[in-house]
């Protein structure tokens, strides 16, 4: 991935190539163009780059190939990750590129923009964060938890993020910075919010066949699950929680022939901290409504016994959409082979899990992907 | 499929969920909403209609499943199928749903805007069928192909139109009528561009493992290929045809075991009359430059060897862009049962072919995907 940040003099065709380049570099006994077969771009196109294919090909000089653009709302950089894990178990595909992108900041005007003038929106009165305000005070109320609970995790995030190279925001913050940053919308503040990110990332699914080639150290894709849910659907009536999550990750476990007990470190959908707290119960690390307490235990802090978003997460990374999978699951890689730095889990992890929550379809429904990767085979 | 059409009393969600009840009740021995296990979405979303698999689940009632939304230009739809296809062969999903739609006629106006707005296109003056005209008049230039060669393709594609109960147009047209309808762009009239369509269409993908449970007389993929390709590269320098297409074609022969000789009906992609003539050379159908002389020989109509467009393509039915290539899977699904009633190809079909060419980035490239059926196994 590159440097997550408010890039202006970068083009999102900049960032792609720098993050394609980047990625062959990095890996262990090399690679060059010519090695792909195939290539997933993840992208909402939210600056309206005319996307498709095209859109990552031309960046990176990767024609003559198929390339097929995947969107999923915020889980967009995770779908393209598992449609490429489809491809190569398909046995269609030996080296697959999955690079997502998106330039936030050029857009954000257009995006409030848009939510605003959407109708159903607009009659709801429902930004993302109103949103995700909502689950907090209902989960304040139903069990107890309290906003120095919710704050908590961005002060986990934050110390984390400080510690990662590729963050947008490098600072630490305390309870009282957070309960104390300017209002956006009751009970969330500033300091609870991922802020409006450029960025890219990009990754190498890789077959067995040819893994050899390339690195004497892969890590495996275990599992991947997705899946969609609607609010409107009432399946999810008390508000606490995503349902399409805990469906996700049951494909992903099931696949993995593990349960959430087995992971051992995790970045997660944190593009607001009461997201992090609930997706800690849809996950399977605690219980329902004991969310709060799981951030209270230290549990997923970066030398806690499960690690959750060593990389500061979205809080503290930046959340460019079409990127942000595809960096959470570099970000897993490097923590499974114990390169992960400044941020790495000290608990020697064996698996781990990558997750996203999407909210789409003006704010009816959610998509969540969630991917399991592993260091056995 | 739906009727395509200017369908203004029609949203989206209406025309998808139309789609897929027909879809459904098309499967020889029944299938319900419960026996599918994940779906993927084929739309640009011109409309602005905040997609991603949501945007399928909600008017389809499939939730609690994988839904993916693909996007690649004009190949979106057999993109879409080709995702599918790559679940199914991973062993990942068993029963895939495939739908695509646009609202092309709420969006037209924002389309041009967008089109002239942009500085790319803006500069080059090139819009769509300023782009297709320039092949044409290369072509015609190179290989001395005749305006009246270019316009029997409209002929012929009208002529099987008229017969197809779904088409947008269904009059019939000659030679003269083509090249004295009003022109567009040199040397295309308006009888050379497809229309302006709204549609929806759904197709089932069912792993071999349960597809007896569903039909006796099952249709198989016997290969997919996707490429794309730019013209900044000066791959096709000629700017006669499309490389992307010659790609993808190739991969797909290849992995079905077969070559162009082999097909026995097609659906291509007739955005403009050029594009299917320069089509037949991209596939293989005949030798670069012959485009002229096969659709003069015959060869193309539906009493002809190889049909081309029985649906009477684009031009005819309409390019609803998500939709088009799911409804061409479909079309050679039911040639290749002989149930494709008034233009069913009366030479026994064994082999189909289904078509699509995207031109994507500001008409910078081309993104292509080729799929085929077959009767055997």
């Amino acid at each position: 991935m590159i440097d997550f940040g408010e890039l202006f003099e970068q083009s999102i065709d900049d960032m792609l190539a720098a993050a394609f380049r980047d990625c062959l570099d990095d890996v262990d006994k090399g690679m060059s163009p010519a090695d792909v077969d195939a290539a997933w771009f993840g992208t909402i196109d939210i600056a309206d780059n005319a996307s498709s294919g095209l859109g990552l090909s031309h960046p990176t000089g990767l024609f003559e190939m198929p390339v097929t653009r995947v969107e999923n709302a915020c889980a967009t950089g995770s779908s393209a990750f598992r449609s490429a894990v489809e491809s190569v178990r398909a046995g269609n595909t030996d080296v697959a590129l999955v690079a997502g992108a998106e330039k936030m900041r050029d857009s954000a005007a257009g995006l409030i923009e848009g939510a605003a003038l959407d109708q159903v929106w607009r009659g709801r009165g429902v930004t993302m964060p109103a949103f995700f305000g909502l689950r907090a005070t209902r989960h304040m109320e139903e069990y107890g938890t309290t906003r120095e609970q919710i704050a908590k995790i961005s002060v986990k995030n934050h110390e984390n993020g400080a510690k990662y190279p590729h963050a947008h925001y490098r600072f630490t913050c305390d309870v009282d910075d957070v309960v104390d940053s300017p209002q956006v919308t009751y009970p969330l503040n500033l300091y609870d919010c991922c802020p409006v990110t450029d960025g890219a990332a990009a990754t190498l699914v890789v077959s067995e066949d040819v893994v050899d080639e390339f690195t004497d150290d892969p890590i495996w894709v275990a599992g991947s699950g997705l899946s969609v849910d609607s609010f409107e659907r009432g399946n999810d009536e008390s508000l606490v929680g995503f349902p399409a999550t805990e469906q996700a990750a049951g494909q992903a476990y099931e696949q993995a022939g593990i349960t959430a007990d087995d992971i051992d470190v995790a970045e997660v959908h944190d593009c607001f901290t009461i997201t992090e707290l609930v997706t800690y119960e849809d996950l399977g690390f605690c219980e329902k409504g004991d969310g709060g307490a799981f951030i209270d235990s230290g549990e997923p802090l970066l030398d806690g016994e499960t690690p959750v978003n060593p990389s500061g997460g979205l809080l503290a990374k930046g959340h460019p959409i079409g990127a942000t999978g595809v960096a959470q699951v570099n970000e897993i890689y490097e923590q499974l082979r114990g390169k992960a730095g400044a941020v790495q889990a000290d608990n020697d992890p064996e698996y781990g899990l990558q997750h996203n929550i999407g909210i789409g379809r003006n704010a009816t429904g959610s998509v969540s992907c969630v991917n399991i990767l592993s260091r056995q085979r």
